[in-house]
């Protein structure tokens, strides 16, 4: 498979950036390619701007010719998402949910006419992507998983694995969540390295 | 009182812009003093950089002295939190949760030793701002409510309101969002911006 990962966290030395390198060799291990969009490194601009808002809204109802007012950048990462047989996201959550950067590049990204369609009432969608076939979303936070299940309401999986990309129509979408990060042992971390790791051959 | 309007969306024709202007004409004619960001307009940043996320982690363990890392725009958004009373956010929900920019200003400003204080135990918060005593957010989306509420779990108002807000330590949290909008009826859409223009004699 050609894995597509995304990651986004500013900290070189973040848990998360030593997810982002047991994933990558565990992805490699396992006979996968991947492509890497690292969204801070990159400068992304997760700002929806009124001309991306013009684009995604020509989109939904002439469905060509819009992408061509986006920024290079933007068409740089459509391209290589067209080629993604699975897109695996890195990122922390913050207070409760993706920084800002990663939503921006669902905002900017998830384009109609591109990665999905509108149904003919225009309220349903459907994939437009052919190779994309699942979306795994690996995740930090400090809140312990009870918590944020009981009280927060598991709120980015409802949000972006039972939302957006169930409502784009992709059936794979898997949730591994790293959870109490600064508060574990540096011995529980080591281990969940190796587990990511291990899991990347599993990754369908 | 003095309401802090926090504003977030791109196009200048959209139903949230009309939804800030009602929401304005009704905090005056209650009696309030208003305040506005206009994120959009402002040009904020909303992405936490490294420098961004030292500051909020040296403001954990230290407490003192680091805003001085912080950007110009954000020392004077932080001045303007101290003045509310209230604080009130209007943006879209785009694909379930805050566009990025929002999330920005979430992730940028509700900042340790300025905001909140972390407990001796450093896993519970308390609010450290004075005057502020309630956070209302006014939300747009096209999805019916009972499909956002039973499939996507409310996630921005658990996110939000039941997450981060009530986690700092504001007792009034309320959200009124205004749902299906691309397909209802102009006269709704107008009813709508009456009843919120009205609500805003309400707000405590």
């Amino acid at each position: 498979m050609r894995v597509l990962v995304v990651f986004n966290h500013p900290y070189e030395g973040s848990f998360c950036n030593a997810l982002l390198q047991s994933t990558l060799s565990g992805l490699h291990a396992a006979g996968h390619e991947t492509d890497l969009i690292p969204l801070d490194n990159d400068g992304f601009d997760p700002v929806m701007r009124a001309k991306d808002l013009k684009a995604f809204v020509t989109a939904q109802s002439n469905r060509t010719g819009a992408t061509e007012l986006l920024d290079p950048q933007l068409r740089d990462y459509m391209a290589r998402i067209e080629q993604a047989d699975h897109i695996l996201f890195i990122f922390p959550i913050w207070w409760e949910l993706m920084p800002a950067l990663m939503k921006g590049f669902i905002d900017k990204l998830i384009f109609p006419g591109f990665v999905y369609d509108y149904t003919p009432s225009n309220k349903g969608m459907t994939l437009r992507m052919e190779r994309l076939k699942g979306v795994t979303m690996i995740t930090t936070m400090n809140t312990p998983g009870l918590i944020y299940r009981l009280l927060f309401g598991n709120a980015i999986k409802k949000a972006l694995l039972l939302g957006t990309f169930w409502k784009i129509g992709i059936k794979k979408r898997r949730w591994i969540s790293f959870n109490s990060v600064k508060f574990v042992k540096p011995e529980q971390r080591e281990e969940w390295l190796a587990q990511v790791e291990t899991e990347m051959h599993q990754l369908a």
